[in-house]
C-alpha cells in the first residue's frame, strides 16, 4: 500500500476502508508516514468528509493504536461523561459525585485547557493539594473506594490521537465532524467503561457552531459508540453564552459547590442533571428521566452529593473543607467592576471572546507553555435577554495582574451587544441523541 | 501573520493577497514554516482553488524567490518554449533548431522526466557526449554564438518551486490549476525571456486529461505571462495517444533528426511547426501563421534546421555527425514485435499506459533514484483510426534488459482498445490562445 495513494482516495471524494485507515494510523504513530502527508490527508478530509462507516474505521484503527485501560477491577457500573467544551463549563465538577452518590461508578481522565478557559484538571488543581496524576492501579482503588476519580490523560491512551491532535491543531484541520467525532469517541472507548453521556455544544463558543453540525456530530458519536459496545447517548446543549456564571478555575470550583449546597436553580445545574440523568438509565439505576431527576434533586438536598466531592477530593490530596469553606480557595487581589456603556437588553454574546477574556487575565492558555493563574477570572451579572442600564454592572473581573487587563475588557465589552428589543429565548438543551 | 489562519483562510475558499503569498513562500523557502503546515495548504488550494488574481500574486512570489536570470548578454529576440508533458513527445528537438534557424535565440532550462519516459535532457544525453550542465556564463555564450542552447535547470532558478514541487510530488497535491500554472510561469518567468510558447497536452496522457481543464490552464498561463511583462501564447494539443511513433530517448532524438532530415509529414512535425510559428510571430519575425509555415518548411527543406540542431550538439561537446548518421547512437539489443490479439480498430490508446510500459522497458523512471537506458523505448506501429489484424505488429519493443519485459508487454497491449468500429478522429490541435 502506498500512503499517496490514500490521499489521493480521500482528494477525489472516495471511501477509504478499514485496512486503508490502519495502514494510516498505524504508519503514522510508528513515525514511518511522515508529518507533511498527514496533513495533506487530514485536509483532504476536512473538505471532503467521511461517512458513518469511515469514521467508526477511522475511530478502531485509533483505538487499536494503544492498550485499552483495564477497569475490571472496578466492581459496578462505570460510567464517563464528556463535554466538547465551551465557556464556564464546569458541569463535571456536579455531574460526577451527582452519579457516584447515587452508585455508578465514574472512571473520568480529563484534559488540561487550550483556548478559552482552564479544562476540568486546571479546574481541580486550584483545589490547595489537589492532585491530578495516579498510575493506573491507584486510580482504580480510588473509583472502587469512594466512587468516583478525574485524573489527567494517561500518555498511552491512544497515541495516535495525541500525534493527529497536535498536528490538528497547527495545520487548521481542528474543525471537521469525522475527525472530532473519532478523536474523542477513540479515547472514550480505550478508557473501558460501560457507558459515556456526551454533552455536546452548540453555539458560538462551541466547536462547531452551527446547530445542524452539533446534531450531527452528537448522533455520528453516538453510533460509533455503541456500534463499538459502548452504551452512548449524547445532549446538544447551548454555548450562545457562558453556562454559568463563573468564569475561571477556582471561580468554577466555588460555583460547582454553591450549587451543590446552597441547591441553585441556574443553568449549570439544569445541563447537569440532564446529563447525570441521562448517565444513571445508561446505568440501569433509573428507568426514566423523571425518576432520575427526583434521585438526583434527591442527592443534592440531602448533601451527599457534595459529600460525594468532599470524598473525592480527599482521596485525590486535596482539602477536603473547601465544600464547607471556599475560602480556601485562592481568590484574586482585585474585583473590578466592569460597566455597561448604554442601556438596553443584552441581546447577543460573542461566548469565545468572553472566553478570550477570562484567558488574557490568565484564567486559561493561550499557548501550551502559559501558566494559569487559578484564582483569576470573570462572574458575569447579565446574561442574555437581561435588561441592563448605563453604568450597572455587566461583569466582575477578578484580577491579579493587569497586564492584559484594558484588552480584556475591551474584548468583554466587544463581546456584549446592547439593544433595544429583548431577544427570545434560547434553549438551554435543545435535543437528547440515543440509540 | 500566523500561518495557519492562511490555511484556515483557503480552507474557507477566501482569497489569499499578495502579503500573505508572500509570507508563505518565504517562510517556507527560509524553512520557517514546516512541510506538514504547507501541504495542508496546498491540499485546500487543490480542492478550493485560486481564481486569476491569487494565481499571478503566487507566481509573482514564487518568482521572488530567489535571482532571475539575466539574457540581457544575448543580442535579438529571446524565445523559451514549456510543454506541459506527455508520452513521445519530442518537440522541443525539432522546435528549438527550426526557430533558432528563423533568427530567434533559444534560451532554453529543461527539466528531467519523472514517470513516463525521460525528460528533454535524457534525450539530448543520448547523444555521445552531448553535456547540459553549462554555468550561465557559457550557457549565454553558447545561446549568442548558434542561436540556441538547451540546458538542465541550475539550482537557484526559482528554489520555492523546487522545494513546493518535491512537496507536491508526495502529497497528492500535483494535479492542480493554480499550482500546475504558477510552478510553470514563475520558471519561464524568471528565464527572463522576452516571449515564450506553451504547448498545453490534453487527454488521456495528460496532467490535467480533461479538454477544459487544458484550456483553462492555457488561458490563465497566458494570462500570468503577459500580466508579468512576458509574451505567452499557448497551443492546448492532443495526448490521447502518443505524440510521434518513437517512445524513448535514442529513439526521440533519432525521430527528431529523422523529420528534420527527411521532411516527413506526421503529427510531431505538424504540432512542432505550430508551436515554433507562434514563436516567430511573438518575435515579430512574421506576421502571419502562413508566412510563418512557409519559412519554416523552408528551413527545412533547405537543410538550415538540421543544420542548427548540429550545431548545438556540437557546441553542447556532442558528435555533430548524428545527424547524418543515426548509428552513432546507442542500440538495443533486441528488437522484439509486440502483435495484436484481435483484429479491428484502434479506437483507444491509454496513452500514459504506453509510457509506463516504455518506463518498464527502461526508457523512464519510476522514482528519483532509477538510472535510465538510453537505447530501450518502443515504437509504435499502429496509431487510433489504424486497422490492424491479429498477429498484426502494434509496436516494435527496443529491448535491453528482459526483467520487465512481459510485464511492460502486458501493460501496453491493455492500453489498447481494439474493436469493430472505427473511431473519430480527433483533433490533433485544439485551440490557440493569445493574448
Amino acid at each position: 500500500m502506498v500512503f499517496t495513494d490514500i490521499i489521493e482516495k480521500k482528494k477525489n471524494g472516495l471511501k477509504l476502508n478499514q485496512e486503508e485507515l490502519n495502514f494510516f494510523i498505524d504508519g503514522y504513530v510508528k513515525g514511518i508516514i511522515p508529518d507533511y502527508q498527514v496533513s495533506a490527508l487530514l485536509m483532504a478530509i476536512v473538505l471532503k468528509g467521511m461517512d458513518e462507516e469511515e469514521t467508526v474505521a477511522l475511530t478502531s484503527a485509533m483505538i487499536d493504536s494503544g492498550p485499552r485501560m483495564d477497569l475490571s477491577g472496578i466492581k459496578g457500573f462505570k460510567v464517563d461523561k464528556h463535554s466538547t467544551g465551551g465557556v464556564g463549563d464546569d458541569t463535571t465538577l456536579l455531574v460526577a459525585p451527582l452519579v457516584a452518590a447515587c452508585g455508578c461508578k465514574v472512571a473520568k481522565m480529563s484534559g488540561r485547557g487550550l483556548g478559552f478557559t482552564g479544562g476540568t484538571l486546571d479546574k481541580l488543581e486550584s483545589i490547595p493539594g489537589f492532585n491530578v496524576f495516579f498510575d493506573n492501579e491507584t486510580f482504580i482503588k480510588n473509583v472502587s473506594k469512594v466512587g468516583l476519580s478525574i485524573i489527567g490523560q494517561t500518555q498511552d491512551l491512544v497515541p495516535a490521537d495525541k500525534k493527529l491532535y497536535a498536528l490538528r491543531d497547527v495545520t487548521g484541520t481542528v474543525q471537521s465532524l469525522p475527525l472530532i467525532a473519532s478523536s474523542i469517541m477513540s479515547k472514550k472507548i480505550a478508557m473501558g467503561t460501560d457507558a459515556v453521556v456526551l454533552d455536546v455544544k452548540t453555539g458560538n463558543g462551541a466547536l462547531l457552531p452551527a446547530l445542524k453540525d452539533s446534531i450531527k456530530l452528537a448522533d455520528i458519536m453516538v453510533r460509533i459508540g455503541n456500534a463499538k459496545g459502548l452504551k452512548t447517548a449524547a445532549v446538544v446543549t447551548d454555548m450562545n453564552q457562558p453556562l454559568g456564571n463563573c468564569i475561571g478555575n477556582a471561580l468554577s470550583v466555588e460555583e460547582a459547590i454553591h450549587v451543590l449546597k446552597d441547591n441553585i436553580e441556574c443553568d449549570i445545574k439544569t445541563v447537569s442533571l440532564t446529563l447525570a440523568s441521562k448517565m444513571l438509565i445508561l446505568g440501569g439505576i433509573c428507568e426514566s428521566d423523571s425518576e432520575a431527576m427526583m434521585m438526583l434533586e434527591e442527592k443534592i438536598a440531602s448533601g451527599q452529593a457534595l459529600v460525594k466531592l468532599a470524598q473525592m477530593i480527599k482521596n485525590q490530596g486535596g482539602d477536603p473543607n473547601v465544600v464547607d469553606d471556599t475560602s480556601i480557595l485562592p481568590h484574586a487581589k482585585e474585583q473590578i467592576s466592569v460597566c455597561a456603556d448604554s442601556s438596553g437588553y443584552v441581546s447577543e454574546i460573542i461566548t469565545h471572546e468572553v472566553g478570550s477574556a477570562a484567558s488574557l487575565l490568565g484564567a486559561g492558555r493561550m499557548t501550551k507553555e502559559d501558566v494559569i493563574d487559578p484564582a483569576v477570572g470573570i462572574v458575569i451579572k447579565k446574561r442574555l435577554g437581561d435588561y441592563v442600564k448605563k453604568g450597572e454592572e455587566l461583569a466582575i473581573f477578578h484580577v491579579n495582574d493587569k497586564k492584559n487587563f484594558e484588552e480584556a475588557v475591551a474584548r468583554f465589552k466587544k463581546a456584549y451587544t446592547i439593544s433595544k428589543v429583548q431577544p427570545d429565548e434560547l434553549p438551554l438543551i435543545y435535543t437528547v441523541i440515543e440509540e
